[in-house]
């Protein structure tokens, strides 16, 4: 008997007749002497409605406003799924973010996990009700709604899983696991069976729309083992597990990415001193804006280029809050682009087979596709390329590192 | 410097144009210098659709789901009110029954206000921040979110009020008013500018469809000044106000009102002996079913019929109680009619003029409609007579009475 933390996106929610489906899941899950704690995003289509009538109500509305009008989303799914296991004799009670509570710090719109109570859920448990949880939303201190950011209902049932010290976190949705590719731009991308949190972070990362990203470093943290399921009747599913679980025999590489999400800008010719960097970032830093990657290029007469990449979302703040800073340090302008993507190979073998980057680069150049910016970690390489590139760099270098196959690549 | 609570309805919210038209009358209303308290209802029709996604995802939802669901409504144009009054550089704050708090009984889907916590409203005043109240809902000692019926934001405005010591309530919706009788029914209805609580109490019961009955209730009690206006544009206005300050001359009758909500059961061939009407009635006060009129016949050979009114929302779940009871009181049968109208006169003058009773009788015979039922109050006089008649019925009565004329009917 197990402790599942199952958790249901709003493509599994989108319809009363998906939420029965969710709810006999559920009940199969029971029935097979599991304890469950559902999480629930809202149903789709659901928070971009709320968006929309927001910003036909005011251009700018206030972040804590649309805390508490998105919040409403997945209260509806906690609800109505609660609402469909009862019609099957299995007692559930919904739990908003602040019922349990669910404490986070004071930011709007992307805040923060500071305590999550799990007094009443493991009182709930006890009493063999099935907790359904309303993703996404958390209290702060205040007794405001917060929210966790777009996805944020990952985060929520892996912080559940970790809180409950629970056997598993099944995230269920309308795709059946990780591909080395994305199938609809790479017909010959493969199903993964498995992968590690830091490849699944770095996938998550560049736009594979699978899980929150936090939601990973979460589960990471607290050794959290994930499952990815389709809850549309796939028999597949992708586990993310510890590298030491991982299977002996992984790929050097595991899958292509390409995101879209990304914006890049140049502050252009900017004075090469100490600090300039700083200076430009750390207003978007106090604005938690990520920016991702960041080049400057070699100093022509005391002046230098810096370019950096933000996601597209946060262009027109980060374009703002730059140029207030451009006549601090003396920069002459600012250029911003956002028809660019970026594509990304991830795998373990990165870090131990050198000639993976050239070979990247020699797929890219084979095809006339110039490199803008450049960027690696350990398991990850990463260009940035005119964006109408981006489908061809996929399946090219879907080819060149043999993912169709399940074998390791030889660099040599 | 008056401290005015304005509750907005539905129809006043039901798209963000709507959403900002209501901000500004608030904004006006700031303007000249009163401090406001915003109450809302849910956009129209939000609670519908609500509704039927739980109807759609199972057949019997439970009250506690169907009330975390329902919140939503309320909470989400919370929000928007405060988007758009901020928009309009009114610093506007919205709240959930569960964060003023607005402490309610355990009962479900119809809760009753047990008490209402205004410290955090009083800050919020304070700092000339206009709070903006979901409506309708509360939270129980549970920490369950709770709703107060139908229309239940009515009665979280006059709440409001009442605990502020607000100088007024405002009720805004699409209706202008209280009229001699529905224009729709009958073309020569007067708008009233002044009705006592009384009044309209018997007014709301009988489906004037303005306020929920509770609030007028509550608003007597705290004596809070009602003022009932479009939030459409138009000039009139109705004041509810205590007797003592009603304008001397007012009408004998001051409405005709038609009332589809009820439905008939009629226990035939009752034993006539003590306490059978309290077998009956007692298990439709144990589940919060509101009968309204109840009428005995004569007893011949010992058996009698007991015939009573219940909302028609309530007919099935009715039937099904009084049935379990039919055999304990040795009873023949059950039959129920849910074709019928109630027809109520309503006005000051009914306890002092004898002849009003005699006129509406002879007015529906000279029709030839049949009355089944009668009742009475001291400012009340209803009839239930079949459906189709009850239009026909309205306009008879309100012509019989002179109601399209500003003036007192001699009943000599």
């Amino acid at each position: 008997m197990a402790l599942i933390v199952q958790k249901f996106g709003g493509s599994s929610l989108a319809t009363p007749e998906h939420i029965r489906r969710v709810a006999k899941i559920i009940a199969e899950t029971k029935k097979n002497n599991h304890r469950v704690v559902v999480v629930v995003s809202a149903m789709s289509g659901e928070t971009d409605r709320l968006l929309n009538l927001a910003h036909e109500t005011a251009t700018m509305p206030q972040e804590r406003e649309l805390d508490a009008l998105l919040a409403t989303g997945e209260q509806v799914s906690a609800a109505l799924v609660a609402i469909a296991l009862k019609s099957m004799k299995i007692t559930a009670r919904s739990y908003l973010g602040l019922q349990l509570p669910l404490l986070t710090d004071k930011q709007h719109t992307r805040a923060r996990i500071i305590k999550l109570s799990t007094e009443e859920l493991k009182k709930t448990l006890e009493q063999d009700i099935v907790p359904v949880v309303a993703g996404f939303q958390g209290v702060n201190s205040n007794g405001d709604i917060t929210t966790l950011g777009r996805g944020g209902s990952d985060t929520s049932a892996v912080a559940l899983a970790a809180a409950l010290q629970a056997d598993l976190c099944e995230i269920h949705s309308d795709v059946d696991g990780v591909y080395t590719a994305d199938p609809a731009i790479c017909p010959r991308a493969r199903h993964l069976g498995q992968l590690t949190y830091g490849e699944m972070l770095e996938m998550a990362d560049m736009g594979a729309k699978i899980l929150q990203i936090r939601s990973v470093e979460l589960a990471r943290k607290f050794k959290v083992p994930l499952l990815i399921k389709s809850s549309f009747g796939s028999d597949k599913c992708t586990w993310i597990v510890e590298e030491e679980k991982r299977d002996m025999e992984s790929a050097v590489i595991s899958g292509i990415i390409l995101s879209h999400n990304e914006a890049k800008l140049s502050v252009i010719r900017v004075p090469d001193r100490p600090g300039v960097a700083y200076q430009i970032l750390s207003p978007l830093a106090d604005a938690s804006i990520n920016v991702d990657m960041i080049i400057q290029n070699a100093s022509i007469d005391g002046y230098t280029d810096f370019t950096f990449t933000v996601p597209k979302t946060d262009l027109s703040k980060t374009r703002e809050l730059v140029e207030k800073v451009l006549p601090k340090i003396g920069a002459r302008e600012l250029c911003t682009d956002d028809g660019i993507v970026k594509i990304s190979a991830v795998g373990l073998g990165i870090k131990n087979c050198p000639g993976v980057a050239a070979r990247m680069f020699q797929a890219l150049a084979n095809e006339g596709i110039n490199i803008q910016m450049i960027s690696t970690s350990d398991i990850r390489l990463s260009c940035v390329v005119e964006a109408k590139y981006g489908e061809l760099a996929v399946r090219v270098l879907h080819d060149v590192f043999g993912l169709e196959k399940n074998n390791s690549f030889n660099p040599a």
